[in-house]
């Protein structure tokens, strides 16, 4: 009896671990497809990381409804539309892109996403940076995790 | 008749000026279709800028055909292929990039992008950067004009 439980320990799977571990290739080398990795990532805005360029990162995330006004002092942020429609209004207007389309946001402008449905998107920003800006928030999500 | 020549030199155009100026926008704060960029590139392997994040250029290209063996020492390099399917050879294999897909070439990795038929693609790396690396060739485009 004891025998069978050790050898029940051994397959144990540490899926979350695997899940954020940064891959050897750091994603280079390989066709990446973004939206596939977006499909796959439960809930929304979680953003994962799928490749990095120098120090910056490639990052998916699914999102739906509103986020928080924020804004990042030391960085400009991108924003690709893989599917649907986002909406990133800013205090004196907003830009509107559709799939397909890049936008890419100032540092240090106020900011904040809006999806009317599902929408899946590509952010390109450096290594580490929060998601919600200096403002946290329950929108707050953890960084650099793989997918 | 004097009179009417001084009057005609006023409404030349500069249209390559006007083309290769960058944007006070930098191409930031808009949704920018870079297929549709692309698009209105005439010729090969004539890379052009679509909008900058911090020190980084996103440009466009449409590409068929052989590039020529190249690596950047000092720096990742991304394409997304937009349209089209892209072959980046490597010294020791290959990477194939189906429209929408990402594909990151590492500094100082030699590669040799090649196109079967006509490809539209994005490219991300810093401002500054020469298509040809350290390789000048027929090859090497103008760099920094805008479209």
């Amino acid at each position: 009896m004891m025998r069978t439980l050790r050898w029940a320990s051994f397959i144990v799977i540490d899926t979350e671990h695997i899940m954020s571990s940064i891959p050897s290739s750091r994603g280079q080398r390989i066709a990446i497809d973004p939206l596939d990795k977006a499909s796959r990532i439960e809930g929304f805005w979680q953003q994962r990381v799928i490749a990095e360029m120098n120090d910056y990162q490639f990052k998916v995330a699914r999102v739906e409804g509103d986020f928080i006004w924020h804004s990042h002092a030391d960085t400009d942020e991108t924003f690709i539309v893989l599917e649907g429609e986002l909406r990133i209004d800013f205090r004196d207007g907003a830009m509107h892109l559709r799939a397909g389309e890049i936008g890419v946001v100032p540092k240090g402008v106020e900011h904040k996403p809006y999806a009317a449905g599902e929408v899946k998107i590509l952010l390109i920003e450096p290594r580490g940076v929060v998601n919600t800006g200096a403002t946290h928030s329950e929108r707050t999500a953890p960084n650099d995790i793989w997918i």
